[in-house]
């Protein structure tokens, strides 16, 4: 499997050290073979149609920019220029999340699907703004576009629900998917510091951006809530159907008012019928949704197998690109499934 | 796909009703077609070779005993005899669990085996006495053996671990896999009642058995760390190498030292390195796997993606036939994919 990969950073790398480290035991497992031919960042590129050692992939860690490598550097070349060009059966889309336009993500997936690649991206961006749209045409293209990565970061939330729960009806979705707003509400109830200090440590502590609109203004839930309407729940909605609130409001007064029921206030995103929704609400103590820090919670509740909750860290560069190697073997067990069709 | 179901207590009645239920659908997700041209209890068996029709099924319900039946019943007919005797793909092997040498639940796997045909069961005595053994059997008769309700009941503990963390290392287990002395720990946290006191509750609201040994002392979580171990782990083990303690001896004054750390006492079963063992410890109640009542939860301690804990009703009657479709379907599935290899 020739691989791909557009953006360099913290995940971006964790993926080319994973793919390093994990593909001899892969080929054991699973037949899995890849080879990552072609890096682009916002400088260039670095392309080997045979595959990139793991010698080179470390060594390009310590290189900046990568495309100044001496071997196999292309200074200048673009992205969209290395998905056309470069031969590949796979690109991994890891760049920055743009909610406004979703560029260049959108670019760079389109052109994979023109260019007859499968796409795993752990982009939220092209998927919230578009996720209808790119489903069918990765469809009409006749490839795969998996995201696991976007969800739960490292927590197969996408795949708990897809596969696991094959059999029976997921009927409604609630989860607490954004750790930096979480981790903020627990600071609030549990320290009863206010809503400024919390977010101000969470800066501190790298869990929140200098910019943290798109974590506490209920962005970052709402566009993982268009994902799994959509990949769950087969509902055809963007970010502009979900009726969103965010954490800017909750007051101390608000959570001891919560904390007096037993319960507390989390930033709960929902699907329920055909209702996507973001919004603070009060979720008692002892229901294992109820998680505390930045890990994020979700709960499917389904016809026969009762209510199922998963939990797991939301973020971070490793856990997201474990998500990528999940993914691609995932499109390797399909593709295998269907040439032998 | 045709189906002897053997056993025909709660959970036996709820994949008849399960499977009537949902063939329609299946049929047009999956082309999966099940049939049921069998089923066996102990006082004799009903057999329509073409499949039983979901009116019949619905009124075998109200039939005492089901081979008493004036157009299919056959009084004294053994579940061996009709394992031995009637064509079917799969054996769905619901009687009760015996952990003293798992019959007749050992004898009817095996049988199937050497007729050629696949067994779902939800019988945690075989596998706990004898998995070992008896995943290689079903590998030498070229048959798949599967198991999803013997841990969790509804919640897919098994699946998760194996489908949706393909890709990462499982290092070590924690699990809260017994709901009954999680109701009684939960009581004596919570209440402040004696363990006595908390037995007798759970007895009368009908959590714990008359003859409550098989939870109280821990035998119950064993047998799920075996099939965990197993399973997950790839742990040649059975039920004698869990290093095993009750909750028999649990104290309120112990509960009450662990409250002060904000911890609190759980039966976990665990597997780590070699050691495989169910015994009472202190767990924060801040963690994930702390859930209270009757629920389930299972930590896997994973190499890239970090701690994952998934929470459901570990038991109930339709929970568990919920588990048996999952693994029809699982095995309808790897028949396709391998009538295609």
């Amino acid at each position: 499997m020739r691989i791909i990969l557009v953006g360099y950073g913290t995940v971006g790398k964790g993926v080319t050290s994973i793919l390093a480290r994990r593909c001899t035991e892969k080929v054991k497992d699973y037949g899995f073979n890849p080879k990552i031919v072609a890096i682009a960042d916002i400088d260039g590129a670095v392309v080997n149609p045979r595959g990139l050692s793991p010698e080179k992939l470390e060594a390009l860690k310590q290189t900046r920019p990568i495309s100044s490598d001496p071997e196999f550097g292309h200074p200048g070349m673009s992205a969209l220029d290395v998905i056309e060009s470069v031969e590949a059966e796979v690109v991994v889309e890891v760049t920055p999340v743009n909610i406004k336009n979703a560029e260049p993500a959108l670019s760079h997936i389109t052109k994979a699907f023109k260019t007859g690649k499968h796409v795993v991206t752990t982009n939220k961006g092209p998927l919230a703004l578009a996720m209808p749209a790119l489903t069918e045409l990765a469809e009409f293209n006749n490839v795969f576009l998996r995201f696991s990565g976007t969800v739960g970061g490292g927590t197969p939330m996408l795949e708990f629900a897809k596969r696991c729960l094959a059999g029976d009806h997921i009927r409604s979705i609630q989860g607490i998917l954004n750790g930096t707003t979480n981790y903020i509400l627990t600071e609030m109830a549990q320290n009863h510091v206010t809503f400024q200090e919390a977010l101000s440590n969470a800066q501190k502590l790298g869990y929140a951006e200098r910019e943290p609109s798109m974590d506490i203004d209920g962005f970052d839930t709402a566009c993982k809530v268009v994902i799994l309407a959509n990949w769950i729940m087969n509902k055809k909605i963007t970010l502009k159907d979900v009726d969103r609130t965010g954490i800017r409001e909750v007051s101390l007064q608000e959570l001891g008012e919560a904390s007096k029921k037993n319960n507390t206030l989390k930033l709960v995103g929902s699907i329920d019928g055909d209702t996507a929704a973001v919004k603070p609400i009060e979720v008692p103590v002892t229901n294992p949704l109820c998680v505390s820090g930045v890990l994020n919670a979700v709960t499917f509740f389904t016809e026969y197998a009762g209510e199922q909750t998963l939990i797991g860290a939301g973020a971070g560069g490793i856990e997201t690109a474990s998500a990528v190697l999940r993914d691609l073997l995932d499109i390797r067990h399909k593709l295998a499934t269907k040439l032998l069709s």
